[in-house]
């Protein structure tokens, strides 16, 4: 069994410049901004970060100008899965050639209601072509994105052949006992939770961390809620409530338009606001309004270059 | 508007080699099968052709193998539509470059719940970045599978837009409501059943034709039916209600990996088993059961080479 990643992981917004390509010089400053930040890691490349509306070369890309920078492959954790095995198992050899320290999986996610041996050939078949001892996965749980969700009898079973690399989960599924019954069952393997709600709870019951798109604007109470928990401090309990109100905030609205929204407020950059299609752009009085939900919370994000 | 394609469409199958890849050979000669034996058109690389199970270099090099072989493109209506724009651009500027009558476009399929603005803005962006007169989109409306359905005000909208690129739509929804009514509403839009249960009904009402994965093994016996419709013969209903027992024979198990057993079987050549994880091969008793049920119709299909 591994020694899981764990702690607080931004599933990190991917920003765009007006004609929908990624805008590099921003996705950099922006991912060291969330490290400086309290973040622990950078689960890049995830639903979050718009992942599948980009093809793979872009998705590439964004490794390399990330290892390019000097993001330290350690603190990552990119989005590798795709529909198609030969694209899963490219953009999950370069991650790893690239240094990064996990990576996030989805299945194969056109096809529903697939057996689970099915899941099995496909995350055997990726993992085999790959090759690599230095691959580490972790099995992306999101049945209301994905539509196919991850049996504890699947986990069970890739566990069983492959301890070394598969490294944990993240469950996005909202249902605790899911998340928590995984972190009890599979000793060693990293369960994060997929919500900030669910981090000190899940916590608790021996799960790893959260990887959470709210990261993205309250990474500071986020890491402050994991180091009080790491110190045994009771202020641990009020952080987490106060987590909990600023993600319901901040879930008035789809979340990379939101969050992209609200960091063009936090930034002054307008810059922020563009989403690929099918996602849409907040309009004003939607951004204002969302941006007075947050303040109402209390929260303040880190100073935003 | 345009004239649309109209008649049989084969939602053909992907033969695969043992090692995963793309049989090419054995998909010429079952392209060219179809063709001889009823089929108007081939929907290639569909949900039965297992597309999304490939990467964009693998459907690209079936589109380029199909076009060397000399199959036609006026009888091509290939799926084009990804998660990704840039890659749904790049297929479907090839298909198009390759004399491709349609496209079969699916709505970007990660996301869910999206709005009808965001969809309008994604096939949008496709069709001005292809931006070639020569398009034509036949839209991909599969709410089990893609989890994204594709509503009427959304077609009005592109055809609005795009009145000479939006040609019609595959619904595959199982909605004889959906289809009959989209016919109806947008006259001169080519209405295709996804389905081989509706495929008379729908012509009554307006529709075009049927893009249907048991026309792998039954083409002959659906041509016969849409032949009997243009004559006004009314052998047609009889027609029709066999077909029907055909598909509810071969619904008894996945169709991709149905349809491929079905194919050994007929063909006496074990190579056609192969799918593409996370789908999964019948094992020999599954095989036998199918090969009884499709029998017990009555229905032959024409002799496979």
């Amino acid at each position: 069994m591994n020694d899981t990643l764990k702690g607080i992981f931004a599933a990190a917004l991917t920003p765009l410049n007006s004609d929908l390509s990624v805008d590099h010089e921003r996705l950099v400053s922006h991912c060291r901004w969330l490290l400086e930040n309290g973040c622990d890691g950078l689960a890049v490349l995830g639903t979050t970060g718009e992942a599948n509306s980009f093809n793979l070369a872009e998705r590439i890309g964004i490794l390399e100008t990330l290892s390019d920078a000097g993001i330290p492959g350690s603190a990552l954790m990119p989005g590798t899965g795709s529909c198609s095995i030969p694209e899963t198992v490219e953009m999950t050899r370069r991650a790893v050639e690239l240094g990064a320290a996990g990576v996030l999986m989805l299945p194969p996610f056109y096809y529903k209601n697939v057996s689970d041996e099915g899941l099995f050939a496909a995350y055997s078949e990726v993992i085999e072509r790959v090759g690599d001892d230095r691959l580490k996965v972790y099995l992306y749980h999101f049945p209301q994105m994905s539509a196919v969700p991850l049996s504890y009898d699947l986990i069970e079973r890739l566990l069983k052949r492959y301890p070394d690399t598969i490294a944990g989960m993240k469950d996005s599924s909202g249902v605790f006992d899911n998340m928590a019954g995984a972190a009890e069952k599979f000793p060693g393997f990293g369960v994060f939770s997929g919500g900030d709600d669910f981090l000190l709870p899940l916590l608790k019951k021996g799960g790893v961390g959260c990887i959470t798109a709210v990261c993205n604007i309250a990474c500071n109470l986020s890491a402050e809620l994991y180091q009080a928990w790491q110190n045994d401090d009771p202020a641990a309990e009020d952080l987490q409530n106060k987590l909990i109100t600023v993600r319901e905030a901040a879930q008035s609205y789809p979340y990379s338009a939101g969050l992209k929204s609200l960091l063009a407020h936090y930034s002054g950059d307008q810059g922020w606001v563009t989403v690929r299609p099918p996602l849409v752009a907040l309009d004003e009085t939607q951004a204002a309004d969302l941006v007075g939900l947050v303040a109402a919370t209390g929260h303040t994000p880190p100073p935003v270059g």
